[in-house]
């Protein structure tokens, strides 16, 4: 995802490239014929309900009551008024006008999808929210949802509002809900215990360890709203969106270590959950969170105002609470995976890796015959995964772009744009699955049949930046802004780069993008630390022409030797994947690089060969051949 | 300098190697054998005037007016009171007790200097100021002078002593001040006109384009208080400061282009410099601006409240100003040095490389004989230096520390620490000067005799650092934050770092160090600029045994290329001037390196060959000769 995208949340996601940018859900409303004249029976629905209420117009972002990455059908209230199906953006609608705010990568897709004569498409940052409302604001009111706006989000917005002489006034109900009659229900899939085997520590110490560090600070409680850090938090996981296994909810974690965890009863009905969970956590229904909040009373409380809707903090200034703001107190304890959870993902990438080479063994048999195309592709490897012992689930839609499809770094296949695989091109297939034990997203480039020495060139670069960052150690206390040139070094000297982040957090079996490290060109004050999980993926995208991607996830491991004077960090390479040999320019490398790679793919041969049959066990062997005469 | 060193102002002192550390007046202060207990007497004193003023208690900072890095003996008022003479701390005095604040470059220094039974002294940021306000303030008032202190500093000071229990009160005098009875006059060096020929720019100009951005801001005037963008902007240097050829002074900004000048009318007696200096510049008296803060009224003003005093901001709220808070505009078109200015740098640097390269043969040829030492290198250095045309001055004290001194970062040799140069050691020259075309600064590490292999391979790797951040090519918008680990990537794959910033920003004749930019661990978003001018000086330090550090000034330049799909920057390495080759293991470095090398030798012995005398010319040759065969 481009790093000058507007999103100021600390979230992962502007940092990388979008994996979770569609949901099969949210396209297939773009998908109507008539989504035109819906959406301007819809906008006028809309401006009669705002009317009523006495609003000149109102926000409708792309956001839910956790400002989630994933959203569920029930939030996707800016596709069902506009029919846009990015993963970012927001409308503005007032009565005379309207507009829609996307960034670079969705600017084409926005123009496509939504009826401009309805919705004057912006962009996010060029042309950005604040300047439409100084130019058409004026002395109104627009109205807004405070629970789909975090804190933050509304101080700028109250502000904008101000500077436009006009004002931003919360709303108790939202507007565009009491006109959306067919408004799909909440999704309320069943809770499920995250067993110890996978989760390495009880839920109690993780909630005792944190109740002491709240003590320390004279906190008597913490509002955690963002669900995948419930999910940790209490060892439970969920299905309430498509890639990532967790339930919606919200919570309050006293310094007692005692939770009140608010979720809909019909998800946790299970008997077994309620034992699982113990005596410390009390189960109420999500409509009882604002009293709750207001019950906390004249106690200091943290809460994030960073991914925290506003309306908690009103709630909570309602009863007398001293609010602290910061980070949500699970983010850095949840990133710093424990022993057992980096087993767990040593594992899942051992299957992952089997299942992936097995597809690229396929492909390559496959392709060069012509009849192959992205969808067939991704059907393929969809199906080698599910294979997979303790496979749940995809951990995003699977990208799949081949020549000119792998330059659009957001890209998803649809019939419409399906290309088939030819000779001369590359493919990059950026994916990963959910398993039980950990959270994979890998992506290869692949030549198919012999391409041209550019593309090999270009590729061996990107190849270099990867292999650069792979193999770098670093002193404790480095953080991921301070180590993300190393990866664009190579592509730099060239006149080139790419216009994504380098590394992104990644959960166990949970987020495919996770906070709060990142491997990013903007500043990012969070260390990493022995136990993160993070991606390795620098690229190059040429427009119209292909892209690449080289990723793997790596953990950051403590790495002490004899003669070091300062307690240093490194990265192991946990994907286990072989690396396209035939688009690699072994002259443009040192001998540094040619070791790493080929002691990489004596590592893939070893790790996977025996999780492999006859066949692919052979391919895997010439795959992973080394490119250093020994 | 310790980039953990708690300064947070946006200046560029934090990030490098302290040059101006301990000015020749204020060392001199420190000598003095009865310094304990004319310490004791002053302390006294103040207590006594304190009291006289009903305050509880008095912080003395490290600061002028100007939060100069360099201060006039009038400003050495933490010497004074506490004999320690190092470039940052503060001392917190209170009835019954007080403390001297340093950060962890001068705590040994401080008890060395300081009377401990009178000021316990405390790390700066491990034992902070806040902490012990917290033990020991209470309920009592403590005085602050608004004039030493910035804005952002007063803020911090007021919630320390709230949260304490206490009061923060600013004084309309400086108690100290009343006490210090012989206390020197402020200097009153006069300022001269800086000609167009070295300015590039007439002032006009540059206060015109000024005034234009403040009026798209509407904004009416701008409060100056750092001398050098003062300087820069009326095109005039002066002599109030040893290192530093500026004139203390303030002054005010308007939107139609004028500027009134708070400088002292001895400064500016000359007739010929109010002809430089035009219509558009009316003279005022210091003692005016206070008034003339006020008289701007309810207009839009900026000022910057990371470097301007509180008083500022006090007279313009008096006044009813609508403040405006921003960086200095100077500080930006002052980084980006225009084509005269960079064409004078050019010059300057191929004298100072001819000064350095005489010196450094001198060295060889005298070293090894066991008869020189720090003091006398220094000297002799100097003495090549001020034989240079348009020479003006050194640019800061000149660091020469041989075996385990060079491993002081912030080392000034004494004639108490002055060591012999001893074959088989390194001796670490950090040097430069001021000429009226450019301002140098050059740091070689020099081999006395053969000196073993770990010393070269630790050169090795800080020389590949060097050259790693020297080749690299970036985009447009990229920082020094982002290009900092290349300097450390090789460093940190053998376990080493240094702890200071990779580079400052350098003036032109003007301040040695200077911002916004700079090349360091700690974030600074302001993107490297063609003209900006920046050091580029990985280190490495063995305490106790050695220290290495390889300094270039390097300029930022545009570097366009055929093939290049973003607008790219790179660094001209401006410094010229050998890098000792009998330090090297070439058998470490890439052949990409070594061509960087060999290439830079040849530069420097093409540019220097023409200023040197026969046998320094011969000596240059083989101090140049090329590492790789041809």
């Amino acid at each position: 995802m481009n790093p000058a995208s507007p999103q100021t949340r600390a979230a992962p996601t502007p940092t990388a490239p979008p994996k979770t940018a569609t949901s099969e859900t949210a396209t297939a409303t773009s998908e109507s014929a008539t989504a035109t004249s819906e959406s301007a029976q819809r906008l006028q629905a809309l401006r009669r309900e705002l009317a009523g209420r006495g609003l000149d117009g109102f926000l409708v972002p792309h956001a839910d009551e956790h400002q989630s990455e994933e959203l569920a059908p029930s939030a996707e209230r800016l596709t069902w008024l506009t029919g846009f199906t990015g993963s970012a953006g927001s409308a503005a609608v007032l009565a005379e006008r309207a507009a829609i705010f996307v960034d670079g990568r969705y600017t084409l897709q926005a123009r496509q999808q939504v009826d401009t004569a309805l919705f004057e498409p912006r962009h996010m940052s060029e042309q950005p929210l604040s300047a439409w409302l100084g130019e058409h604001l004026g002395g109104r009111r627009l109205g807004y949802d405070p629970h789909l706006h975090s804190q933050a989000q509304v101080r700028r917005l109250q502000a904008d509002c101000r500077r436009a002489g006009g004002e931003a006034v919360p709303v108790e109900s939202n507007p565009l809900d009491t006109v959306w009659h067919d408004r799909p229900a909440p999704p309320a899939a069943p809770v499920v215990p995250h067993p110890l085997d996978f989760a390495g520590r009880p839920s109690a110490e993780k909630r005792a360890e944190l109740a002491e560090r709240l003590g320390a600070e004279k906190i008597a409680a913490a509002v955690l709203t963002q669900p995948d850090s419930i999910a940790w938090l209490l060892n439970v996981r969920g299905g309430d969106v498509t890639r990532t296994p967790l339930p919606l909810s919200f919570a309050i974690l006293r310094d007692d270590a005692t939770v009140e965890w608010f979720v809909a009863s019909a998800k946790v009905a299970d008997p077994q959950l309620a034992e699982h969970l113990g005596n410390g956590v009390a189960l109420r229904p999500p409509e009882a969170l604002g009293a709750a909040l207001e019950a906390l009373g004249k106690r200091r409380v943290l809460a994030d105002p960073g991914s925290a809707g506003a309306w908690i903090f009103d709630r909570l200034a309602d009863g007398g609470s001293e609010i602290v703001e910061g980070d949500d107190p699970c983010l850095l304890p949840k990133a710093c995976k424990n022993a057992v959870e980096l087993e767990g993902a040593r594992a899942a990438h051992r299957r992952d890796g089997a299942a992936l080479s097995r597809f690229l063994h396929w492909l390559e048999e496959e392709a060069s015959n012509g009849s192959l195309d992205e969808l067939a592709a991704i059907e393929r490897l969809a199906r080698f995964r599910a294979a997979e012992e303790r496979f749940r689930s995809l951990s995003f839609d699977t990208i799949a772009g081949s020549g000119p499809n792998g330059a659009v770094i957001h890209y998803r296949a649809t019939p419409a744009t399906n290309r088939r695989l030819k000779s001369g091109e590359f493919l990059l297939v950026d994916s990963g699955a959910q398993y039980l034990d950990g959270t994979t997203d890998v992506t290869r480039t692949v030549a198919i049949g012999p391409v041209a020495v550019e593309l090999r060139q270009r590729f061996t670069r990107v190849l270099q930046g990867h292999i650069a960052l792979a193999r770098q150690r670093f002193p404790a206390g480095t953080t991921g802004s301070q180590l993300d040139a190393l990866a664009r070094s190579r592509l730099w000297q060239d006149g080139l780069d790419f216009d994504h982040g380098t590394g992104h957090g990644v959960g166990s079996y949970l987020g495919v993008h996770e906070g709060p490290q990142r491997i990013s060109k903007l500043p990012n004050a969070v260390a990493l630390r022995p136990g993160m999980i993070v991606s390795n993926e620098p690229g190059y995208y040429k427009e119209g022409a292909y892209g690449i991607r080289i990723e793997n996830l790596v953990a950051v491991v403590e790495d002490a030797r004899p003669d070091d004077e300062k307690p240093m960090l490194a990265f192991e390479t946990l994907t286990l994947a072989p690396i396209d040999r035939s688009a690699i320019e072994p002259s443009l490398m040192s001998g540094e690089e040619l070791a790493w790679l080929d002691a990489y793919h004596a590592r893939v041969r070893k790790s996977l060969s025996p999780l492999l049959g006859e066949a692919d066990r052979r391919w895997l062997e010439s795959a992973t051949a080394p490119l250093q005469r020994e």
